[in-house]
Formats: C-alpha cells, sequence, structure tokens
C-alpha cells in the first residue's frame, strides 16, 4: 500500500469569542507506511465538544492547550486499515483521541476497541462514549437522585443534557428541562421531560422554573451557568446537589463575567455544588456500559445526533455548537 | 419573691445596608413569677453574631425573621434564679436562645445545663459553643484536612475563623489567615498561622494569596464572600473543598451582589463547595464537647474575645461585628 493522504484541522490562531471560520485551516498531510508495531486508522466520525473551546485557550487546565498550527484533538471513531500490531486486525473498529483529521498512525497506545454490534458506531462519541459517560456520573454520584425528587436541567437537549433527563426519568424524578429552540423543546417532551422550559422566550427564568418545580429543586445539572445557575439557586430546595458539569453560556466570553448574586443560598440552604470530569471515572467505565448498554436496548434511553459531513466542516460544526446548532450530539462523518 | 423587671432589645424597622442604633430600642418589661413547671433566667452574658443579620430582613430562611416589635433572641448563657420546674435548681447554668434581654421565664425545653467548671461561663457562646462548633464540624466534615495541605481562612481573627485556623494547624495543614486589623494580624501569628493577610493592605488578593499558598490550595473555609471567594477558586487545587460558613462581606449590601466570575473553576478543578449550618451537626455534638474541651486544657485552643457591657449596648456590639471591631468572640455581659 503506498502512502496516504490526510486531510486535518488547524488552529490558526486563539479565537477571541465566538471561534470564526479563519481561525482554523485545512491542511494535508502525508502518513508513510505503518512500521512495526504502528496500525494506520481510518476516521469514521469525529466528535466536537464544548470542552474543546476551553483548550482553544493558552491557559492552564485539566488538558493543556492546542498548539497553533497543530492539527487539533478530540475523539473519533475509526476503523483500522492496516496493521502491523499484533493487538488489531484490519476492520477493527476503535474509539481514539485523534479526530480533527481523516486517518493517523498509532501504536495502539489509548485506543479502545469497540463492537459496532452493540450501538450504533457514532453513539459511541455521544450516548455510548464521554458526554452518556458525563451524564451518567455526574448525575448518579454527585446528584444522587431519588425517586420523587425534582431535576432540572439546562443545555437540556444536548448531548449530555438529553441523556440526564432520561436517566433522571428512569429514577423516578420529575424532570424539568431547558433549551433554546421549539424543535429542542418538542423532543424533550418526547423523551418524556415533565416540564420542557425554552429559555430564549422568557423573561424571567427564575419565577418559570419556579412554577415548573411546585415541590422546589433538588439536583440542578449545571451545562450553562449564568442566568440558570442564579435560578435554580433561588429556587433549590435544602440539601440539593448541583453537578457542574459545563458552563457554555460563558465559554466565548470575552470579559470574565460575574458570578450569580445569590450564592448566599448555598449557606442558608446548605447547598453542595460540585465539579466533575469524566476521566474521573475512568476506573467505574464498566458499569457505564452495561446499565447505559442495557437502557438502549430496553428502548429506555434515545437519542438524536445531529451530522455534518466532511472533515473539512468540523469547524462549522464546532462553531455550531455555540448557536445551538445541534439537536442531541454532533459529529462529524468523514 | 416579686415580680421582676427585664430590660430587652426590640426591632423598631429592618435595618436598610448597615444597621443603625435607631433599628433597635431598649424596653423594659415586668415578668410575673415563674408558674408551675417554670423558671425564671438570668442572662448573664448574651452573643452577638452576623448571622443574625439575616433574620433581621423579612424573608424565608432556615431560620424564621425577627418581628419588629418583639425582642430579638439569640445564644445566651444565664443563671437559674427561680425554679417551680423539677429538672433545675436555683444556680443552675443554662445555655439557650433568648438573649438580647436581662432575664426571662422558661418551662426548660431548648435549654441545655452547662458546666462552668469546664471552661469561662462565655466561651460556651463562643470556643465551647456554637462558633467553636461551627469551625469544628465545617472544617472537619465538609473540609476534610489531611496533613500537609494548605488551608485559607477568611475572617480568620473572628469566633469561628480562629478556631478553625487552630483546628487546621491540630491536624498538620499549613494555614493563611485573612483580616483587616493589624491587632488581629499579630494575633493570628500568635496562634501559629502560617501566612496572615491584612486584606485591606492588599490590592491583589489572588496574587498575595498565590504566593502564600507555594503549593496551592486544598480548603478555603469561606467566611465573607466576594474577593476572598474568587482569589481561592483563582488559586484552589484540583479537588479542593470550599465549606460556605458565611459571606459576612455581603450581609449589608442593599443591592445584590455579583458573584466570582471565575466560577469555572469549579467545572476544571473538579472544586466542592458546600454549605453548612451548624444544628446539622447537632447530633454529633457530644464528639465536639470532648474534643473540643481536651484541646482547650491541652492548651492546643486559644481565644480572645471582646467583652461588651451591659444589654443596651447589644445593639452597638452586634453593629461593630461589620466593622470588624471584635477580635474573637463578641459578647456582651449583662
Amino acid at each position: 500500500m503506498s502512502h496516504i493522504t490526510s486531510q486535518e484541522i488547524r488552529l490558526t490562531q486563539r479565537p477571541v469569542g465566538l471561534p470564526k471560520p479563519d481561525d482554523f485551516e485545512v491542511a494535508t498531510v502525508s502518513l508513510p507506511e505503518p512500521g512495526s508495531g504502528e496500525i494506520l486508522v481510518r476516521n469514521r466520525f469525529i466528535s466536537v465538544d464544548p470542552y474543546m473551546r476551553g483548550r482553544m485557550v493558552d491557559r492552564k487546565s485539566y488538558t493543556p492547550p492546542f498548539q497553533l498550527g497543530e492539527a487539533l484533538t478530540g475523539g473519533c471513531v475509526g476503523e483500522v486499515i492496516q496493521s502491523n500490531h499484533e493487538g488489531f486486525t484490519e476492520g477493527d473498529h476503535v474509539l481514539g483521541m485523534l479526530g480533527w483529521r481523516e486517518a493517523y498512525l498509532s501504536d495502539g497506545k489509548g485506543l479502545q476497541k469497540i463492537d459496532p454490534s452493540l450501538a450504533p458506531l457514532q453513539s459511541f462519541l455521544g450516548t455510548m462514549g464521554m458526554p452518556g459517560m458525563t451524564a451518567y456520573f455526574g448525575l448518579l454520584e454527585i446528584g444522587k437522585p431519588q425517586a420523587g425528587e425534582t431535576v432540572f436541567v439546562s443545555a437540556a437537549a444536548g448531548a449530555v443534557g438529553s441523556i440526564v433527563c432520561q436517566i433522571a426519568k428512569i429514577k423516578g424524578c420529575r424532570v424539568v428541562g431547558s433549551a433554546g429552540t421549539a424543535a429542542k423543546i418538542a423532543w424533550l417532551e418526547e423523551i418524556g421531560v415533565d416540564v420542557a422550559i425554552n429559555y430564549k422566550d422568557v423573561d424571567n427564568l427564575t419565577h418559570v422554573l419556579g412554577q415548573a418545580c411546585p415541590d422546589g429543586l433538588d439536583i440542578y445539572f449545571e451545562n450553562v451557568g449564568g442566568e440558570h445557575l442564579q435560578a435554580a439557586l433561588a429556587i433549590a430546595n435544602n440539601q440539593a446537589r448541583i453537578p457542574f458539569c459545563g458552563m457554555i453560556a460563558q465559554y466565548n466570553a470575552t470579559e470574565p463575567v460575574p458570578g450569580p448574586n445569590n450564592l448566599g443560598n448555598i449557606i442558608g440552604k446548605r447547598l453542595l455544588l460540585q465539579g466533575f470530569i469524566v476521566s474521573d471515572f475512568m476506573a467505574d467505565s464498566n458499569r457505564f456500559y452495561q446499565e447505559m448498554g442495557q437502557w438502549i436496548q430496553e428502548g429506555k434511553i434515545t437519542w438524536q445526533e445531529t451530522i455534518v459531513d466532511g472533515v473539512e466542516n468540523t469547524p462549522q460544526a464546532f462553531i455550531g455548537l455555540f448557536s445551538g446548532e445541534n439537536l442531541g450530539k454532533m459529529v462529524v462523518k468523514v
């Protein structure tokens, strides 16, 4: 087999505010033959996720920043098309972290083989992957939902939020979700969310949330920050739990955004706010795969996905996350 | 015994911003003879505490608001001077919640007998009482200090903060405390605080806190809110714990005060923020009395107190809390 060329997406400059197309460029590289102990992987689906925005900033965080002029990275599902590695054969499907490109060479480290007969290939980037695991552990390990409690989920139609909503329903909770388009609201109602709030149609979110939660709020799954957090703090019951998963409303802010003005509720109501990242729970990932796989087979968990075609459209797919263009998980088909 | 008169302090109007002397009035009431099953208690020390500011506002909280025209309430230590109750005899000392007055009748419910041979009478309002218990459970149960960790305490010279500092030292931690006067800073150094920061002398608290914490910050004991919280979030290590005890900087605000603009750290650093009130831990109070009593006897915990004379000066003592006039626990001797 001769050399293969691969298109990849590089960061040309660090975005200021909402990322723009010219913060990115498409480059074509030529990949050599895989050496001994190496495999060549052709990506089939690549993931775009809000957390990647943080890595575009040059600052210390839980993952190092992306470097200018280098291909970006992120979750991806691919197929082994050439193998000089005894652990992999051609046709194997693997989950990796070298997204934002068509193909890559690997020594197999960090790759996880997946079984495409269990669930659609791209779902290993969504419900059966990192977003599903984020929803699962954040809700269950930090939120600790009890039957009859009320759970509020922001960005409820997103890849994480929609799974949180459905797990909360499985656990017997009343679920209130917020999202920003009529299509998302309709879908939330379809998957059993008790009250779906279009926050863009609402003057006073605290008031509307209060009406949606006649028994108050026991868990707020935080995906967006800002006004949503303020409303949740106001409506929260004593000893409510707030897993902090994301703050997408602030990822593109060019000036620091002040926090809610009602943090005093943390004391008076003895609230728990706890941040987490999914990798903290990797040791328990088998439990997730088993339980989530079963829920999917039983039809208790469903999902929508937004599939964009072509690696060259990855930047536009990523940018679209921040204007809410995706319904459910956004992936790029390569 | 004939009728006894008692001076008491009433709220005349709900304070706006910092309470003023004319938000309060002194009234004299005549107490009848104690009936069957009743006792007459003469207060010896009454407590003024920052949390009382919250109860002066007419809003729903974990304790109902004070009512205008009625005597205020709060922690107090008194002596039984007349008893028609089989559980009490004259000369007994009791801890109660009917402060802000010279004397009161009681059926004994909610009163706790105390042994003045264990510690000075007024310390049952401080180190051996609610503030000490707040420090103890907040630091140990939420902060969970480990030897070698760094603990930052705001309002560190206060009734709660100074006990937090000393327990953290007992647990083998590096302790950084902030306070607002030179006398407080000197005292913090005396009780073994590793770095004492006079926040009023500091331009950039985040910068100064960072220098004081070369290994970062593992626990921030939150007493004040605002800039202190912002600095702690910035300097915090991954998985740091932040017990939320109070936000005195904001209690007198007439407009809602925005929160820190760096709450995103909660996610990236997987922080835990947890509010609590001391009554949540009442079931474990014996553990507190035993361990704190031992630490006091061993000289490992010391304290300062500010004693104001005369029930009529209670409002001024209370107001003084917010300008930092107290060193350690502020009490009124009746």
